[in-house]
């Protein structure tokens, strides 16, 4: 791999010198956590994975030693003394914006349209109502503390240090979140007649077939011009490694992939070997193979963590240390700009109030802001008015855990090219009698849509049906559905950020945005810190000057 | 893929065929969940996985049929009416043994030598000794339900099915446990002047550079005589997603790799991307590339569970339901044949007493039974005798959990060439102030030897020493550490079964023989089930003559 790898680093390299052309901004947005997605680290739930990953363009080096990602710590903890902010949104980037401003002095208030902080981190347990635009559904879970639904936020990255490190400074316990489960399920309409594979049979012939195929090559000599003698004893002995090849490179199946009927908790075949599939069967499943690589992605790979009880443990943390500057259920009518500062204009109650301050944050989502009077700047109103959100949409049921029971499954995702895509099994409760299992979780535009514009009972009796075909006792099992279609859900109007952001990660005047929306992991809490820890900063710089 | 899958097909079919040289017993072991280690499912701990991987061999699928694993439900529910059974030993497969023989109505007893029942199922918490032939060592961590160290088995996969059943039967609460971290850490002494590399970017590498070169084969059309076009494109496809190449499959780098400085909660460079390692860096790391494959073994693989609270909670539930028949402190003197039967000498408190019984079930570890006079056959004693155990040894320290603060590790391993091996991130308690760290997990023979014969003190410090090649914390933070050498814990002498069964998976006229070291899954408290199974089959077959 001599030539052959220096050729790909002079292309890697070269790949860097393009990405200089839009240089200043770029490395900019990069180091402060915000930006285009083409930056390469924007992972917008599962869709991102999905796509064709682009390759990270890399920030030159000699400059990021002055371009830090700003974070609490960095400003003068009486930064704030006589000036004041106004946020607009509680959920996690106002909340955050709320705290972290108040420590530095900064007079803060933060209005919200809704009657409960945390904007889409949220839990729904026994009783709870969900209110679409056009639709209330009432929670009929039982009443118990491990039977709940996560419709937003619903794992935490293990590098997502700054959400983990409230979590651990407001004591919201920790626990796993198995994102890859090998015993889990690859369902295609297309593929095996239509039979579920247990994505361990799949992954373990995946990495037999390449291995041996790539050590067929490599002992015809056939990549002699790029490898050494070295290298190709090494890579050989990896390859033995990586697919469980025999003495000879053969891939002849392996445990890895299981035993004859261990899919079940019923067999009696133990210890008996599967037959491995021909590669022809499974390898034109490329929505199979995006499954097997999506735990790779950054965020994505395990560690992956969750609160105990449920995400909204973390905004009902938040909003206590924030509450006594909460005004709910106001809604913002007006944004305008003033000689020196801002202006709002909400209304609760039926009553229409002002609020005024040196500053604003503003997180509210462009799905909502964009019907909202105000003084923007043409480039910031065009900005808002063209970003475009997921129609993301989950629904869950309660169950027997005939998975756990049945089928070995504790926690993870299997995946199915129908509409539903994907069904998520509890990673709590474990070996208890009844969970919470998540029947889809549907991001692709189309099937969201559609599934946004069903009923909630239609939702159910689709996503029913569909299950059915990852397990027969599904219809039987699953029951009391509850589904929440983000770009119905008002004052969200969406499930999270797709467009790239420019001149709203800039302020206008005395505004700054936030969100995840703005970040550079958008769709994850931890972006709509790093959104609020950029704002904090630059209204920071603006204080002093 | 045609011709060379189908002569790959035949191979394996072949290797079939020389397996049935020893046909009877290696089907009939293979379905009874018992046998040679050539059976390919046993998995000794870790050692097993990272040994050369047999290929497994099939039974044949035509007797399958005939020949079933047993289990609980098989038996006549009043087989053993009027018919005792003595059993010696209260560990795993010593209790599942006593409850389930008395819901079939046979009189019951157990013999334990030590002071609690649960074997090498057990947990060390706050001001619990550990004695060992030579040394006792009191845990030193704080009294608090999360520090805890399990020193047996540690782990459940999450397809040992009868052990997790037994669980939800007992109501024993589960969580799930991280085997694989993609933030935890390799380290070689010899690689990268001995700096710990992230796994999470080596393991991006190596799919990176093995995808690219076969991409790179089938390009430059090596593998025409093998693939059809349809074959090449589709593997191409799977290609880019299994190494995230772009588009001219090259591997460039990728986000799943990680960010500049994000292997440590301090980096400032969010969004940098990691130019890759060059294969040579890593590639001759056979030891990594065991260690990235490791959570692919079929008893290895995500999901893996836990007990909440300590692995003993396990053993305490068993042992609450068969406390009826169980006598602590029983140590076996002799095991003798009588005419229909067997009679066990036994001493406690030190009077001498005998137990008579129609069957006995003998789960004393080899290395303890070879010692005891006893009436067995001269096969199988000689077996007995020649019976290996595996010296593997655990030491654990109470430290601030500098791994989640600093290096946003959450549970999983990481793996070093020092004989320590492994470092064990707890799954429990995350976020919390404090945690148990495995500081080492010692089974190649020679090391955990040599740590056996250590003194506590010398291991706590050569542990110590290793382990601040990991982390620079490490000998600051890590303290109170205890180890247990289970070669040295008295009625034990062994960590768990490494050699063969075959004499002692047949009866020796009235004894039957269970363990762990007879089943096939060694070292894993599933197996020592599956033994029990096997055993109460055999007396049940036996008690219908």
């Amino acid at each position: 791999m001599n030539d052959k790898k220096n050729i790909a680093r002079r292309k890697f390299l070269e790949s860097i010198g393009k990405a200089a052309g839009s240089a200043a901004m770029l490395r900019t947005m990069a180091v402060m956590g915000l930006g285009l997605s083409g930056c390469g680290s924007s992972s917008a739930g599962p869709a991102a994975e999905l796509m064709a990953v682009t390759n990270p363009i890399s920030v030159d080096d000699s400059n990021s030693s002055k371009l830090k990602s700003p974070r609490p710590g960095d400003w003068n903890s009486r930064a704030g003394i006589g000036k004041s902010v106004v946020i607009l949104g509680a959920g996690i980037a106002g909340m955050t914006s709320a705290y972290e401003l108040q420590k530095l002095g900064y007079t803060v208030s933060i209005l919200e349209a809704t009657n409960r902080a945390g904007g889409r981190n949220i839990t729904i347990r026994s009783g709870d109502t969900v209110t679409e635009l056009t639709s209330t559904q009432t929670c009929l879970f039982d009443n118990n503390a491990e039977l709940y639904f996560n419709p937003g936020p619903a794992r935490i990255a293990h590098h997502h240090e700054f959400l983990l490190g409230y979590c651990r400074e407001f004591g919201v316990a920790l626990e796993n979140f198995t994102n890859d489960n090998r015993a889990a399920l690859l369902h295609s309409s297309y593929a095996f007649n239509g039979k579920p594979q247990v994505a361990k049979t799949i992954l373990a012939d995946t990495r037999g077939d390449i291995s041996e195929l790539l050590a067929l090559a490599i002992n015809q000599n056939s990549l002699d011009q790029y490898l050494t003698s070295d290298d190709k004893k090494n890579i050989l002995n990896a390859l033995k490694i990586t697919g469980d090849l025999d003495n000879s490179y053969n891939y002849l199946g392996t445990s890895r992939a299981g035993y004859l009927g261990q899919e079940t908790s019923g067999s009696r075949e133990r210890g008996t070997a599967i037959t491995p599939n021909k590669l022809q069967e499974y390898i034109s499943q490329s929505g199979w193979q995006s499954a097997l690589s999506f735990s790779h992605g950054i965020n994505q790979q395990p560690a992956m963590l969750q609160p105990k009880g449920g995400m909204d443990k973390i905004g009902i943390a938040f909003a206590s240390r924030i509450s006594s500057y909460l005004t709910l259920e106001a809604v913002v009518k007006q944004i305008r700009k003033t000689a020196n500062g801002v202006k709002i204009h909400y209304e609760k109650n039926g009553v229409l109030s002002e609020i005024v301050a040196d500053y604003c944050i503003c997180t509210i989502p462009t799905t909502v802001l964009k019907n909202i009077p105000n003084d923007f700047s043409v480039n910031h109103q065009q900005e808002i008015e063209q970003f475009q959100y997921s129609s993301a949409s989950k629904l869950a049921f309660q169950s027997r855990r005939f998975w756990e029971q049945n089928y070995n499954i504790y926690g993870g995702i299997s995946w199915t090219d129908q509409p539903m895509r994907q069904m998520w099994y509890p990673s709590n409760g474990l070996g208890s009698s009844s969970g919470i299992i998540v029947g889809a979780y549907i991001w692709s535009s189309s099937a969201a849509n559609t599934f946004t514009d069903q009923t909630p009972q239609q939702r159910i009796l689709s996503v029913l049906q569909q299950g059915n075909n990852l397990h027969s006792e599904y219809q039987s099992q699953a029951s009391r559905g509850i589904s929440v279609a983000w770009k119905n859900i008002p004052y969200q109007l969406g499930a999270y950020g797709l467009s790239s952001a420019s001149v709203l990660l800039t302020p206008d005047e005395n505004i700054f945005f936030a969100g995840e929306h703005l970040s550079i992991i958008k769709g994850w809490q931890e972006g709509a810190i790093l959104s609020s820890y950029h704002a904090i900063n630059e209204i920071v710089k603006k204080s002093s000057t």
